[in-house]
């Protein structure tokens, strides 16, 4: 059907109702695969080499060779965008994802990878409201799996920690974002979505360690020292966060969301965006030739 | 092909080369799906019931629900064994497995479950020798994922943290078996193995809450209670194990496999299986109505 | 007024409006203040004795000297009562209340202890529903200090910790109980309650070592071992939680109240009370001598 | 009496004798209330503003708002230090300091805020040997509560953590200042104190985390870069501190006070103050414009 | 000269002034080496074989072959004592200690061992006053090793961290005896000596696996089994200490000291010995044939 | 003997192999000493000061007053390098090491310390292959000692920590190189050596405190600043190292030698020395005036 999206799977591009992996496939069995996503502005992918980067570093831990050098999987991935493209809606954008997983056994304690990419559209109207209103963030009772179990770094199909959170937070309260503590107490990072605070002009961010180092973190990190706005890589508690001036999340659909408070506490004085999320925000439209902010507001009808 | 192993998916029993999932599957994308494992003796299944209670256990911890009542799961296992039976060799046997994954989206934050129920013949000559030999455990630098982070009693699909620690001990020895260590220090688990050391007449092993209470090792301390052998939960650490008369590992597969050798330090005077474990041995053979150690052995050839 | 309860204070017994302390009292500056609380039932004061062995134990570990004997607070207590037993309402009861602080300083270094003791009806109209419907246990995100800061053993005026963690949980859900995890991720306890699970027939709470040792649960324990119910003093985590048959709290105010589920997910069938609590709370009404659930419930008009 | 202090309390201002709280009050019965403290230097109020900044960031930490803005708090504040100015004997000074606890309890859960505004001369003479001396600093066995169950930034009522420690030191020796770990074995602070250290020519403190940011702290680290003397905020731990140079603690009252020795172990020579204490004591005088160290060494009479 | 003790080193029986290691030992250059120490009573070897069973362990956690025999050891052992028995006073007894270092290296990565074996008078008039007066037990800041690190359960030459604790206590207070919390904050052990409390008639030792486990503990644990006194082994902090009734150490040397205070807080009523701990002192006078009371209390003079 | 080394021992010089301890020596009893080692280059000694700096400062942790001040034992030291300089091959180098033990018991508690200066030829051939192949690191489930039980900074005589790691891993492969991480899980530190990354032209190393402050990893700092290489002191985890470019070591022996693989796992491609590897080499032989590389390469034969 012309009106399906294609994926890349194994060397064959595939309608995504075709697109299956057995049952026996380490990545379903054991999450025994990672993964990278970034998505288009306008159409246009950003930052794919980066992705990439973090994508190959992932497999590097993983002891995973895809088989595919990081070029060709770059080839690939703009081949699978360009399939699917005339099936993008008018201000619609993609998530643009590569997924490897160790794939099916062949006998003697070896596998044949799984290589697949795919192409999905952002979820803009069902998280428009959190641009208008900010997203109330709740701290689960759950820590974050510490990196001598597991390096959150790493991009790895193994999500049951960030997913046990999630529940915890949302049967309290559907709407809420949960992000969690690490085993020391400080913040870390939510489900695919990094953590800032704005204190006294200054912004806060959690170190790489205990977190995954998002691609939109790093793009924000760079945008605000372009504004002269200092920026910090620190240890953040709920101390900080709780008498913060500002709070936002960034990832890779959200780009930069307004957080308005935190468990149940207001964050400064509750309007959204502050004034230096604002300004980051406006630098990252003009970095990604979208009004990022726009892009969800328009969906509020 | 009538040669080929036939699993249950989702309402249907198919072929194994049939079986798939969609790579959308929750348990493919973020491994959030729980399983159980029970096996087969002479081809007579071994405490399903004690295998499904388990399992909705973990149901239960994971909020998912398979749309199928526990018996129902029991009758459907039935069926699937039953139309596998007639292609089990002689002396071979049955890993008995159901999966549950959280499935494909369905729209509104809702997903449709996949339950899959299948059977494995078990590696009877790849493992023989580890019942000649005993096993060589070696402890990773990897420490086993604390409670606080996701429970190790609950059978998901994330097996990265087992994975890696397995992965560093087997870069240094194929043939090594790896047992983690947990965050406080003492002895855990491996990949589906529980772990146990004889001194002095004791059996000790590791209390429940850092490792999956295996039924096996359940198995394990009834029989030696059966036999008035002194059975101690109790935390385990190197120091145990360094000094240990004998000792050996329990999981659905290996039933009770000794350890002759932790860290490349011998275990007693290396002579395996010590007269406890081989008294266990003994024991459990009689339960299950089979040789458990000449069922292995026999393949040596 | 012929209305007002009264209080005993430094020697004195006044009208409750007259009671104060000073500004400079350490027990307001500090917080370094202990004090026990027994009730009534049916007004006969219950385990004084216990309690106030209890309350010169937290006297001992603060190196505080109230300046009276034991037997002597045991005389005081019950004079308060007396005088304060004609307001107690037909079906109502007290909380008997002995507080001692480090008083106001007195020059050198030393201080002039403070002694209260004071009677507070039991607040049976506000929490009769959760004696219908069971109580929804929610875990913040803030963990019990630990022991080796500050033994939740002592009942001390220090109460920020659990202050901080039922604000958290009531932000989300007013209605809910907070129940707070231990720094190594075990359930300890909430805001002067102990908690209990019920799986398979046995009864297991919390160590007393992250726990206040409350008389309530002490006497549950007794009273279950009284009725050949198994009880276990261990290690309890969220597993263990999410996959028990029943679970409920004891306190002095409560005695046993059920709980009907733990950050969300229904405790066994959701049905309160389940059998064994059922069970001990007979028992306790047969101990006290008050239908403990009735004087609850009979507030729900 | 004319010569008796007053303090305001819930909008009057009264004799001290006269100020006192209700023995239900939450800042009595929990520690339910939040302080801060400045001085005077010559009689003036110093640094006000950031105090009353660290006040409601206190009270925001605690969701306990006290009825009356910032402003106002400043201007009651000086009102009461006006009241006070005449008692003030030559060349001392105040301690002034606001609290507010959660209060007295108005039903439905609710509180109504217990505002407190008062001065305390500073305790020269019974400190100005430690001035002359240098502090004895030792190390107690228990640990400063962690960020994950109550943050040490936040200035709440709750000191019994600090109390027993400095419990603990006295009882060897009463002379002797505590200063705690922090449960990772790093320096973190004493009884309403900053440590610091001068290794090689460089001032190190603890960073903010584990500690109160105290605005004298802040003073010292600015006034060393107004000296082009390097600061560090770093993890400090015993090792350091044995082989310092100096070490010197800071407080309200003590601005800038020498360590003699830590644990028994001479602090560098033994002379105090060292140079570098010294230097930042000479341009702390200068910032106040009074000799902080004449002010105590002229009490040895 | 006749007068002078003899020791065993590696082969030969040379005067004490005659034994040296060469600066190379790995002995001496790392503390590569293990011990254990027995005593006699009355000039009569006690528990050898224990000793000897502890020692053996110690060799294998170490991965060190003293190249003789457990049996052997025990003979050299004896002979050693034999040839030393002369020398002992009246009233006297004799510390009798192996010792087996790595020793020299001897090229390509191997070594010879050392072995030694020596008696050593006991400090009975050095120690008299703590058996009159109850030792003074101070918790220093620093905390035992834990045993993912190195097991404390292991009598190697490695002693810094309870000489480090140790130094810190006696810097104090010359006479105080340090007992070290283990990183969990639970009392672990002092310089080669075990902890106990007496509360309510139960004798409560810490658990064996952050301890030595000392034969001396043992045999007192044996004691009270055989009166009928209840044992535990358990987390002990320092609640249970500071409201305990008894405390007392046990080692080779003392057998069971009293403890009289715990940080300056006195134990129980502070009389020394408690009736439970006087019990047991009898009982173990009973075993080994000698007043272990009245061995220390006649040096008194 | 003529061509017998000579060592500085207690205020003699003499042979090697008359150099001898006690067996009571406190260093050898409890590794109750300190040392501190440098080399030479060509025959001349390298940062004499800046080790005997170190060793003060491990001195003054220890509580140990060797009798002898700092410019002594400098002159000391250059006597015995001078006495054993012709015994140094061409192209060899000596290790100079200082040992400073508590000594031998001189009654009430003193102790008379022991004073070692000793000269040890660096064994390049032994290690040449490391220069060529690189090192294959491989981490042991073992953790470094914790400061808050002993101090990693201090250079004493307890080894056991590093050498139970270090039979861990040679038992697996005799070949390999064992670096430890610290309690949190992140690199510290080898026997003897300091660990460094190079990610993106970045050069990487732990932060001090749970690591020896080596000498050649301060110079390889400073040399590397020369070069206007960035350096960071960070924590450093495993997902780090699995994805750097290039891995080193940095030893007084070996200088700069590089690590080819961690865990089995290639570090970047394979090659070494990597480019910012061998650029350090060789600023550090031009820094010392010898080709550091080939003094090893030459060994190869």
């Amino acid at each position: 059907m012309a009106q399906e999206r294609v994926v890349y799977i194994n060397g064959e591009i595939v309608p995504e109702s075709e697109a299956k992996v057995s049952f026996r496939d380490q990545g379903f069995v054991t999450g025994d695969a990672v993964f990278d996503a970034t998505r288009t502005f306008g159409g246009v992918i950003f930052k794919l080499k980066e992705h990439l980067g973090r994508l190959y570093d992932s497999l590097k831990y993983m002891r995973l060779d895809p088989g595919i050098p990081q070029h060709q999987m770059a080839d690939l991935t703009m081949q699978v965008l360009k399939a699917n493209q005339s099936l993008l809606g008018a201000d619609d954008d993609y998530w643009v994802i590569q997924r490897i997983s160790r794939g099916v056994p062949i006998g003697g304690g070896k596998y044949k990878p799984t290589v697949i990419i795919e192409c999905n559209p952002l979820p803009f109207a069902a998280r428009a409201r959190y641009y208008r209103d900010g997203l109330s963030v709740v701290i689960p009772s759950i820590r974050r799996t510490p990196p001598e179990c597991m390096s959150p770094r790493v991009k790895v199909h193994n999500y049951i920690n960030l997913i046990l959170a999630d529940q915890e937070v949302k049967a309290q309260n559907p709407d809420a974002f949960s992000i969690l503590l690490d085993i020391n107490g400080n913040i870390s990072e939510g489900l695919g979505s990094n953590f800032f605070i704005v204190k006294n002009g200054v912004v806060v961010t959690p170190k790489e360690q205990y977190v995954l180092a998002g691609i939109s973190r790093e793009t924000v990190i760079e945008l605000a020292q372009g504004l002269n706005i200092e920026v910090q890589e620190a240890d953040v508690d709920l101390y900080d966060v709780y008498t913060a001036d500002e709070a936002f999340v960034t990832s890779t659909s959200f780009c930069i969301c307004s957080v308005s408070s935190i468990n149940g506490s207001t964050i400064g004085d509750g309007g959204v965006p502050g004034p230096v999320t604002d300004h980051l925000q406006t630098a990252y439209s003009g970095l990604v030739g979208i009004n990022i902010v726009g892009q969800y507001l328009k969906r509020l009808g």
